[in-house]
């Protein structure tokens, strides 16, 4: 099949009303992180050992074995191309494959530099850096993953012999779940149950070796393996997660990370006068990446629904003309449109993240923890909201590009499958959230106090307005106004917070309420976290925009984003007052004249986010929108396409179609 | 590792306060269902083909030719024993794999029985029944999903010749999609534009023979293929969905079904007496099983859930006690128990909707065709809401079982994958919506009329009652009352159909107002459908229901039910007026109690469902609960733990612990 070099959206792109160019800026961030993306994602798709077509087509061990060869062509080409760190992240990430070397750089490396003393990260960073020891990080257990606290690992100081003994206990000790253990890791940060002197201390860790530098076989002591098949079409079967256990390993008593607190050689436990709170620093910077990439992956699952709406057609033919682009559908819209807004309002939120981590860090270097825990349920809310979101959005992206979207090589079943534990690993979004609502009861009940609530909280300052205020939004363009939308957000989530914190003090004890309630408080964190979103989407558009009609784009993406919002929250609105019934039609009203706005730049508006073809991975979602002969050509390869009669025919097709059975009643 | 039989949840077992064996009754539909259902899982259960442990783990054709040996074994022991249709029926769901015998014997057959002659029927269903043809059924194309309308394939007749020349004239006019085509069928129901004399008479179905029955190559003119990997692992990657393309393919004229049209041997093209409202028949048919196969899917999801909710614990523990297990958290049981009792729901329509196909087959066949379109939106919306939800609901299953769910060997992630296509094939679900929205809007318009509303929408004919009632709900507890529920859920959907109607009037025209309001007829379709389904609970609760407890289980499930969609979509009750705020806090009050009554019983209402550790395929959801050593057992069944250093290890691993690069920047 011959396939033309024809650019099939190229009408849909004339019809922009914007600078592409110039928002391709405004999504990287800066011009230098544009033009950095752009040269890494051109480099992995121009290498043939880059390519991943036909991932999804491989079994366990090809596609295993397959990304040991990616990941060691990328440290190769890392090396000879002397890539600066930015650029090695990047080349990374373009590679788009989870594997090994994620773990090794993304947890093992910053757990060392957070918890290890100089001494430690001297030794070992060295070591990680030139991959001349490959790491991860063991912390989740066959019968422990969000209490952390619950783990069961020991490690038990032998001050007769200077060591540490690391053991399992149980079977549900055993290590679970960490990604590159299985097969790879030669070292590991263990995490396990300090025991001194028959006294337990509570969780820390430690760099265990496992397997040997010589043969890579594991190590007396060590029992390792993968722990099987997940989720999806390649996505994570790439990675070797793993299983790990522990017959009374024996590691020195260096090997401790011993930056917060030590075992000194009698084996006396001592804290050090570093502050624990820096922890947490570490917590905000991990799930600022997790928000970062819940915007990637939401905007490469919405740029190939774009497109393939785009490109497909489907009923409303007339007199035999083309059929209507699918796009043109209000019902596509309102399901499509919003996610799109969502994808850019992730980005904005991301990016003010790593405003906040940087200003966390730097009040954490002078001892102020002031605003240490509004960080810290503020990242736990967006962490849970946004890869919540995200999931579902990926798989509604799939079910906008109809049947087809169920073919791997639309892209999209790997991009879900690969995605989804987000919602999971780094604390579950439920019990974040949780997390949030506790934090939000608990200013709730200080606001009486004086002190005033910081941050992403201050609005909550503003109580005695907030519980009381109505909208005054009378025609469905007011609802233009950012500081209706602000209000009603605002007053939405105060009101939803009061209502718990009063609710829960009706009960026998705080404790009982809050569990009583826990649902309802989930939904006051959701609203809370919403609240954070619309507000720094808001402040963005609000701010200096560079480029020709780019700063009237967001604005329209801004006002989709919160009043689909506000239409799919409705219940919550209207139940606390802050709106009418009509000004919540009036919303919706303004919400389709959006859509048509919006409409004619659709395409040009995932344009800018700047993927290649070989990063989105998606015969629909092609740039040149040129998809049935790719998906022809991308069904050819199937290994059950090697021949015509199927392997199987003698076996078990030919004796079902001529046997004759006597018995048989049918 | 050595497993012990013990019952891990017979703790749980114990506190159900209802009789089990009597709902297994009442869930199987009768006592000789549950007989037939159960001897046959046993069956398939015990027998050593039918084993699906591994199925997660196979390369494409590997799986493909394993699913084939088990569709071959499946025919040999349906034969052997003598089964029964409803017997072999069953004997195949319990096998739970999908193949090309699914579309044999569920829409080759069918199509042939419906469209085609007595004499075609004679000829063609011997072959069939006996599988000495192999059928599909060839709809679908590149280019064409959801219009059938659109299909580009022609079957143009040669009346020198008396054949028909069945041709694909574009690449997207390949035949694309259909099961049990790609490698298998011989036989295939192909439709196609019938053109007599240069005329276009639209599309009409025909039985083309694919492949010689003598070496199952494909014949002169047929070009037939896989159309490669599909999502998920197992999942449908077992069934060969195929590309079809024909070059002039020539077949004699008695192979255009003609039940309801013919072309005469001059090329006379010719409507039959045969009513063809008949294919509303098949339609009520088809949906009334997609209904009733989401009822079992989502069951099988709720149960492996609930039981490993019982069995995980996490948090909570004092004093060194036991931690809490996770179904005791109100978090987990305001997820889980609306989704256990949305199996029942969806159990009970289904059985509705068998009587309902009855009733609408005894019309037809006395030419009453009053109720057709009222049954025809009805099973419409039904598929639409049932599905949607079913899918969403296995993946919130999957999440609620933490990180173990995104495991194959959870069984979580084969069922989502497996059951999602149902929410396109068969008719998109938004497509679906806005039909019975359409039917919705006339029915509105002709309430003036004195023509009363049929069926599903009889309560319409209580307008001007339900347009301005408002519920009298004065304490939690009256919303245990039906009527209560009943009269909020009506007047929610006759109001939002009425506003939507009203809405269109405002617009330049008719079809212009429904294309752009298309988003809130969609809202106002799943009103009105979750009313039925609604309805059709408090009816089971009703009537008879046998056994000590069980009405009482009902009850409470039927309240979560009903009062969870009401807190879900809280805004458009209030919105339209049916509720007050305070009444919807009550509801949400009398949802919180619900679970506390329904929490005893979980475990022994997913014990109902009567599944095999076989058939619900996940080591979470075992019956005897005893998950952690079966979840170890299972990893080591993974290809990669076949050696302990992997095959990689050194061409992709010691390179990269060796190599010395002289030129890293790093």
């Amino acid at each position: 099949m011959e396939v033309q070099a024809v650019d099939y959206l190229a009408e849909e792109r004339g019809k922009a009303a914007f600078d592409v160019e110039a928002m391709k800026v405004v999504w990287a961030g800066s011009r230098h992180s544009l033009e950095v993306s752009d040269r890494m994602a051109r480099l992995v798709a121009s290498d043939p050992v880059f390519q991943k077509d036909t991932r999804t087509m491989l079994g366990r061990k090809e596609l295993f074995n397959n990304t040991l060869r990616k990941a060691a062509h990328a440290w190769k080409r890392i090396n000879e191309l002397r890539l600066t760190e930015e650029e090695a992240e990047k080349l990374r990430n373009f590679v788009d494959e989870p594997s090994y070397v994620d773990l090794h750089w993304g947890m093992f490396i910053p757990a060392i530099k957070g918890q290890g003393t100089d001494e430690q990260q001297n030794k070992w960073l060295t070591l990680a850096y030139k991959m001349q020891i490959i790491g991860c990080y063991a912390q989740t257990e066959l019968g422990h993953g969000s209490n952390v606290q619950g783990l069961e690992t020991t490690a038990t100081f032998d001050p007769k012999s200077d060591e540490f003994v690391i053991h399992s206990p149980t079977l549900t000790s055993s290590k679970w779940w960490p990604g590159g253990l299985g097969k790879v890791s030669t070292h590991a940060v263990v995490y396990a149950r300090l025991i001194t002197d028959g006294q337990d201390h509570g969780v820390h860790g430690f760099i265990v070796q496992l397997r040997s530098l010589d043969d890579h076989s594991p190590l007396p002591g060590i029992t390792v393996g993968d722990i099987g098949t997940k989720f999806g079409n390649g996505a994570y079967n790439t990675m070797d997660n793993g299983v790990l256990q522990f017959d009374h390993v024996r590691i020195p008593r260096d090997q401790m990370l011993m930056r917060l607190s030590k075992v000194t050689r009698e084996g006396k436990y001592l804290h050090s006068d570093v502050p624990r709170q820096l922890v947490y620093g570490t917590m905000v910077y991990v799930r600022q990446t997790i928000v970062a990439d819940a915007s990637i992956a939401l905007s490469r699952a919405v740029c190939i629904a774009v497109r393939y709406s785009a490109i497909r057609r489907q009923f409303g033919s007339q007199d035999g003309g083309p059929e209507s682009q699918v796009i043109d559908y209000k019902t596509q819209q309102n399901r499509l449109f919003p996610l799109l807004a969502t994808a850019y309002a992730f980005r904005f939120v991301g990016e003010w993240l790593k405003w906040l981590y940087a200003d966390v860090m730097q009040r954490l270097q002078a001892s102020d923890f002031s605003t240490l825990s509004e960080a810290h349920a503020c990242t736990a809310g967006l962490k849970s909201l946004t890869t919540s979101i995200t999931a579902d959005g990926i798989e509604e992206c799939r079910k906008l590009c109809g049947g087809h979207g169920y073919l791997c090589s639309s892209g999209l079943p790997e991009l879900f499958a690969v995605y989804v534990p987000s919602c999971t690993y780094e604390g579950d979004n439920v019990v974040l959230l949780l997390q949030v609502a506790r934090f939000l009861v608990k200013t709730v009940s200080r606001l009486g106090s004086g002190k005033k609530p910081l941050g992403t909280t201050a609005y909550m300052g503003r109580v005695e307005h907030l519980m009381q205020c109505r909208s005054d939004v009378r025609k469905a363009e007011d609802w233009l106004n950012p500081s209706a939308i602000l209000e009603a957000f605002e007053a939405r989530a105060i009101r939803m917070a009061v209502s718990c914190a009063q609710n829960i003090g009706k009960a026998s004890s705080p404790e009982e309420g809050f569990s009583e309630l826990s649902a309802d408080l989930v939904e006051a964190a959701v609203a809370h976290c919403q609240l954070i979103i619309v507000s720094k989407f808001i402040e963005k558009v609000q701010g200096d925009v560079d480029g020709q009609g780019v700063k009237e784009q967001l604005q329209i993406l801004c006002n989709i984003y919160a009043l689909s919002l506000l239409h799919k929250h409705l219940g919550d609105f209207l139940s606390t007052g802050c709106i009418t019934p009509n000004q919540g039609a009036l919303a919706n009203d303004q919400l389709r004249a959006l859509y048509s706005q919006l409409r004619p730049n659709a395409i040009a508006l995932v344009d800018a986010f700047n993927y290649t073809d070989h990063y989105l991975g998606s015969v629909l979602g092609r740039y040149d929108g040129n998809v049935y002969p790719h998906l022809y050509e991308a069904a050819l390869k199937d290994p059950l396409n090697d021949s015509v009669v199927p392997e199987g025919y003698d076996a078990h097709i030919k004796p079902v179609l001529k046997q004759r059975f006597r018995v048989s009643r049918l």
